[in-house]
């Protein structure tokens, strides 16, 4: 044994070796290993390539390593590479531990030049075979290794040909593809100044020094970048004797899954195409057939493949795809993985795999996620009612949208009916118009476009970069290909798939929502008794509770159809819209004691209305009440919007009445920043008797739900505490209050977490506070200084392009830093008050990495919108039976 | 010695013992042990008052320790508590370890009753005085035992003086005042439901459990609460046997200073009063003699006295503050301490102490502050030049400013003189107006008003409250009783006394400030050679460097001049104002990339300009250029502003012409949270080529300073940084265009820390980052969550109020929150990054308090305004010297 050891031989891995072998190349050791029919070959581990990053050059000792294994293959093949007689082709692949969009994948055919196509030709009797291999060899090689530009070859190849007068390359015969080998050479000397390399050793080495390199090249640093992939694992190399599925009727390729994966259903699935390559079954040239006609062309190999297929699937336990060939008559195993597959034949697999005592209900948890789940759960086209798309673009944010088209955000408020909002790129100017539609479709952008961005931070339905339509907004049409759309046709958008239809298209609820509230039985249905058995599971598992966000009766009774154990967050800001808004006008106007206190009467029987609905929703669960929060100012008209009104009435020397009255309450309340302003608890402690008041609601609420038989559990909630003092004054004037209201229960008081002093000071928080909730909304814009409606348009979408995110920091928590935060608070508040209850209530409560990380770091529970409880119960479980590093199964 | 002890004898504590027996009893205890004449006393702990505080009780074992410390008292006096013949009369003064309004703070003469009056009447030979002292131990016993309301006994007294048809209690006689002892008697019982207690012992007991008590009176609460004094210290209770300075010509009190403590001239300096108690003394009842008078009518005292004062300065190596009572020629030591000065004494008399021996300088610097050193910068008023005040109002701000009456912030605006804003109350509307004017002057709120919290924030000088004023806004008139003055009538305000002048008052720039602008010479002036001495010692001992804030080359020369070793910060958008406007409107109204580039190339060789001359004045030392930080939208007018002036003309059918365009602009830049929206490091990231523009332009000047012959030390600062992403990649693109300047030096590149994710995340940001510099006032607006334009005034005041703050985290620095977000970064800045220099550059950088954190912190510089330079210098060196906690000198 040497003291760096660069290459291992396929029969001396195995599939937990993807660290140093790469994924492509632990799964060949393992089927090597098993015993199934590879072709011979061996893995250039991660560690030479790091070592060749390191130092720019291929670590010393590896070519003889290479020579050595190389040995090895030639005498079990009884082939040699360069024999002019029989050549050995070989294949060079790059596999990391993570596939990589960008690297360099694959050059076949090494081992081919000037004599030994000669020596192909011959002892394959297929001339045009040979020569064809020869001419991809340097295409491939060209372009890869030499950075050659394709269509240069592509040019050649178009020449020949015309030259040939035929259409497909599959036309050209022996000759031209001889003739074009020599215009392929012309190419590449031209490109690099030198011959094309007749060594096969060369060619070998050059490949797996081009692989390296590759792992530098601007995309794939980019996509480790955004990924978060660390730029430092290097790559694997798998060098592997070439076999061919193009001998011949007796030959072929094949690719098969070892159950259906877009269903699940159990029984092998797959694709054949006789006397082709890989790629022709890929490219679609002919049509496949599938694994049953293989049964009849070549029932030995199908019996083979099919016993091979069910091996694999009790070594890897779970759904796997092969890449295979046949060459005459004998079965080669290229490649294997478990395989990708629908979010539906997730859950029915993981279910099956269960029942099969393949695996435990542990396991089948984390086979699954809540991301699939929340695929699930949006509502789809009627595929079969649908008509041809108009066109397809980025599915951008998902779900399936229906509505008359609108150009503008003025027309979208207009309208009486559901819109879609069409751009031909989106800004900020059309955040009203985003906010009124049911979809967005643009014409422009890609997945971090304004549009996009913007659009799934809404969760609302968005196809962008639709490149085929051309908007004309002032003409007020949509055109696509000569077909001419006008503002109020209705169109429909799928933000799954991308497609979009014109008229519209009937939206199917999503079955499993059916099932959660009630409407449908998993009795018979695969997918639904799968969703249920790993709900089941999750829930005796989960070690975090769900709560959900809730301001409604109606929200909360869904969010309890939905299993939420409480609501987490009721904003009651909430209460103060719609015809309420009059008597917030008056209290914010109030000029002195009396009138503001008389606002504040009438509001208090309105809220305490609310609050015993909600707690009769939730009855005997907790709900947490979060006194007002939002700037007051929000519930009065725009300033820009009321000084146009009075500029205007008055250049025209009209009376502005009222609004100059509130045109000058607005300035005075005006501020720069109202994020940053007079808003959560220092409106409390400014305004008199606001937070009085509501506390009040919520204790005579309670004391009615007890009198009427109820098991009411509120909690109040103080949101933007920066420092213990505001709480402790708080806290005081509410404790007064409660106990002035005969037959309220004890109500435990509480705080948000959400600027970052309340973290660091958590501490001295707890002293003072029953229980913490994380507003990571908030905690998030400060923490980073930024505010989701100012940036999230203007610049996540560079952000997102330039790698300084992986995600969008208000989609997942930020562990690095807001995440950072949120475990000191934690650790300091537990400190001061051991077993303080904390939860979170942010939109992150419901985003499937986010919760994986408030589980790590010890919540209590997490608060999420109705519709999201099912997917963070589904994540809480996960997140219980995940002991290893942060799952990303997708 | 029992488990606790409760009582320590006078002759038993020593003055470093202030944690137990409180500032008053240690340095009482100090004086016995110097053999000085005390009355004897003795003290109960702080110790005693904590567990009273926790069990409500007096700690058991507490009376019967009095009792036995009472005992010796007595013996040493041969008089007995409670003797009808000649009792033993006693004070009760509680005494914590720091001074604190709101507590109960004296009770005199106890040991009287109905039977021990008449033997002090006997004894004393003085019957008037006897019933004078015991009618006031019911009343002050009454008050602050009790609770009886101080207005009772008031009444009866003004009826008692009507009876006898007297003007003044000194003319009532001896059988009134027995009456009136019957009176008080009754007023007692009424209100507390008991007779006046006769037992001298419960009197006694009842006393120090009322100081116990009063620790928690509300307005003590909130005083520690504000000064952040621990609620918990407790205080202690000092009992002392009465001597008294009202027994005829040979008796009388007086207070005295070791130096004068208005210049710190050396020398005796005092007040006595014959034949009076202290408290006559201090309210100024009679004239009070000089000590060069006491010396005449009894030598033998002022002799004595004299003596002592000058043993307590050896002792305590300070001007000290004494207050004594010679009993019928009989000199005793009621009380000494440190005494308070002027700043310009603190200075003089630091100085002098080292000269005499008795400090060294490392210690002088701690006897001085850098408040006291801002407070001699500030320009005065020459009083000898100046009319009797108009009236006086609360010093808000400190400073002295002349202009002419505005009572709005348009007038202010309007004006083309300097200007005092005159309002009853200030609200946000007066902000313009605030920022405009010279002074701000209110009839009403006090120091934690809106006007107040806003001036100081601006450093504007400020009087507010003065509620003689009746300011009538809408007639345009300020009436003084009775004199009216109108708008554009010139007044004088004092910010440091509070005095308002009708009229001009020549201002007197500070000495100190034109010494430092070498304008003076320290010799022969006591102040001034003192300022120079304590300055020089501190920049050889200090480890913090001092750098300035600078955007000019005349700011830059004063900061040199005032010691500054570098600038910290330079705004470079500073440069994008005035006539640059107009190309910076074209850079953001640029449609495309040529008329974007045009507009950058025009502003390149302007910001070329600034910086050769700030290298200039600069030379040698580091020059931190900030990148453009601010959003673009400000340099465009506000968009209320355009709105309306667009709304008008489209009212009255005109075309808005280009405020149309400048209008879509700005509302397509709009943000609802600029602090939180598209600036510093992002606008880097989204507008190309700006933050290149700007790197060229600091190359090209530092290259044209080398040329020259300079040594030019520009560094590059990067502002906004969250994640280390943005740093790397404005970073890789800074370092091309400084590699493609020719003849620049190689020139640092750091960041701003001033969003907390970059202090949680410094260890990576320090890995490209030469430097941090902390922008502290950004970095406390993100971690408290609020901005200060539009909380400082919305809410400060009653935050101060209400004791949620000591001091504006504006001003001094939050140590718990901001400070540990500071903390934290350097430590992990520093352990990526060895050695990695550190600074600041918020304003606190020029704040005492805050200069020491960051000392403790291990900055490497701080920089603020010019003005503050000296300041910080002197507080960079007082950091280095104190080993101690942190110092509260003012």
């Amino acid at each position: 044994m040497k003291m760096s050891r660069y290459v291992y031989d396929f029969f001396e891995g195995n599939k937990d070796l993807k660290d140093l072998l790469g994924g492509k190349g632990a799964n060949l050791a393992e089927m090597t290993r098993m015993g199934l029919p590879v072709p011979p070959g061996f893995t250039i581990t991660t560690g030479a390539c790091r070592e060749f990053l390191r130092t720019g050059a291929l670590p010393a000792g590896l070519l003889d390593e290479v020579e050595e294994h190389l040995r090895l293959v030639q005498a079990r093949l009884g082939k040699r590479l360069g024999d002019p007689a029989d050549p050995l082709l070989l294949s060079v692949r790059s596999g990391g531990k993570f596939s990589m969009p960008g690297m360099m994948e694959t050059i076949l055919d090494i081992g081919l030049n000037d004599a030994t196509v000669l020596g192909l030709a011959e002892h394959s009797g297929d001339e045009r075979f040979a020569w064809d291999s020869y001419r991809r060899l340097i295409q491939m090689f060209g372009k890869t290794v030499f950075g050659v530009p394709g269509e240069e070859f592509e040019g050649e190849l178009a020449a020949a040909r015309a030259a040939a007068d035929v259409t497909t390359d599959a036309d050209l015969g022996a000759d031209a593809l001889r003739d074009l080998v020599g215009a392929y050479k012309k190419v590449f000397a031209a490109h690099t100044g030198r011959d094309f390399p007749q060594s096969p050793h060369e060619q070998l080495f050059s490949a797996i020094n081009a692989v390296f390199d590759s792992w530098n090249a601007d995309r794939a640093v980019l996509y480790r970048r955004q990924e978060r992939i660390p730029q430092d694992l290097g790559t694997a190399v798998n060098v592997m004797a070439m076999v061919f599925g193009n001998r011949g009727p007796n030959s072929g390729s094949g690719v098969a899954f070892t159950r259906d994966p877009a269903t699940g259903r159990r029984g092998a699935y797959g694709d054949y195409l006789p006397n082709a390559q890989g790629e022709d079954v890929v490219a679609g040239i002919r049509n496949t057939m599938g694994l049953a006609e293989l049964a009849e062309i070549d029932p030995k190999s199908h019996a083979r493949l099919l016993s091979i297929m069910q091996k694999l699937e009790q070594r890897y336990r779970d759904l796997c795809d092969i890449e295979f060939t046949i060459e005459d008559g004998t079965l080669w195993m290229l490649q294997t993985r478990v395989g990708k597959r629908t979010p539906a034949a997730a859950f029915v697999i993981a279910a099956q795999l269960v029942e099969e005592g393949l695996i435990t209900l542990d396991e089948a948890l984390l086979r699954v996620s809540g991301e699939q789940l929340a695929k699930l759960m949006f509502p789809s086209f009627d595929t079969a009612a649908a008509p041809e798309p108009l066109t397809t673009g980025v599915a951008a944010s998902p779900g399936a949208a229906v509505g008359a088209i609108v150009f503008d955000s003025a027309a979208a408020a207009a309208a009486t009916g559901p819109v879609i909002l069409v751009r031909r790129e989106t800004n900020p100017d059309d955040l009203p118009g985003m906010i009124a539609a049911q979809g967005i479709l643009t014409g422009r952008g890609g997945k971090t476009s304004h549009a996009a961005v913007v659009a799934r931070g809404m969760g609302k339905t968005c196809v962008c970069g639709a490149d085929e339509l051309e908007v004309d907004a002032a003409a007020g049409t949509l055109t696509v290909a000569g077909r001419v759309l006008h503002a109020g046709d209705v169109v429909s958008i799928d933000g799954t798939s991308g497609r979009v239809y014109a008229g519209p298209v009937p939206v199917h609820p999503s079955p499993v929502v059916r099932y959660f509230e009630g409407e449908l039985s998993p009795l018979g249905d695969p997918l639904l008794a799968a969703v249920q058995r790993l709900m089941t599971h999750a829930g005796h598992v989960a070690r975090l509770g769900v709560h959900a966000n809730a301001d409604t009766g109606a929200d909360a009774r869904r969010a309890h159809r939905f299993g939420a154990t409480g609501i987490g967050l009721c904003r009651t800001e909430h209460m103060f819209l719609g015809d309420r808004r009059e008597l917030v006008e008056r209290l914010i106007l109030a000029t002195g004691t009396e009138e503001r206190e008389a606002a504040l009467a009438a509001l208090l029987p309105l809220q305490r209305d609310d609050f015993v609905e909600l707690l009769a929703a939730m009855d005997g669960r907790p709900v947490t009440v979060r006194l007002i929060d939002p700037p007051l100012h929000e519930f009065l008209p725009p300033l820009d919007e009321l000084t146009a009104r009075v500029a205007r009435a008055e250049a025209l020397g009209e009376d502005p009445g009222g609004d100059g009255r509130l045109l000058a309450a607005v300035r005075r309340m005006h501020e720069q920043n109202p994020m940053l302003g007079l808003r959560g608890v220092r409106l409390g402690l400014v305004v008199p008797g606001l937070f009085a008041m509501q506390v009040r609601a919520v204790a005579e609420a309670a004391a009615a739900r007890l009198a009427a038989g109820g098991d009411p559990r509120p909690e109040i909630m103080v949101p933007l505490v920066g420092a213990v003092q505001e709480l402790e004054i708080v806290r005081a004037e509410a404790t007064r209050v409660l106990s002035d209201v005969p037959g309220a229960p004890p109500i435990p008081i509480g705080t948000m977490i959400e600027v970052p002093r309340a973290a660091l000071t958590a501490h001295q928080i707890a002293m003072s506070a029953d229980f913490f909730s994380f507003g990571t909304n908030d905690l998030t814009q400060m923490t980073w200084g930024f505010s989701r409606d100012d940036v999230e348009g203007a610049f996540f979408g560079r952000y997102l392009d330039l790698g300084v995110f992986g995600a969008s920091p208000f989609e997942t928590l930020d562990r690095l830093g807001v995440g950072e935060l949120v475990r000191t608070a934690v650790e300091r508040g537990r400190a001061a008050r051991p077993g303080l209850p904390t939860g979170v209530c942010g939109e992150h409560g419901g985003d499937p990495a986010s919760i994986r990380f408030f589980h790590d770091a010890g919540l209590t529970y997490v608060s999420c919108s109705p519709f999201r409880v099912p997917v963070a119960r589904l994540e809480a479980g996960r997140a219980a039976v995940d002991t290893g590093p942060v799952s990303d199964a997708r």
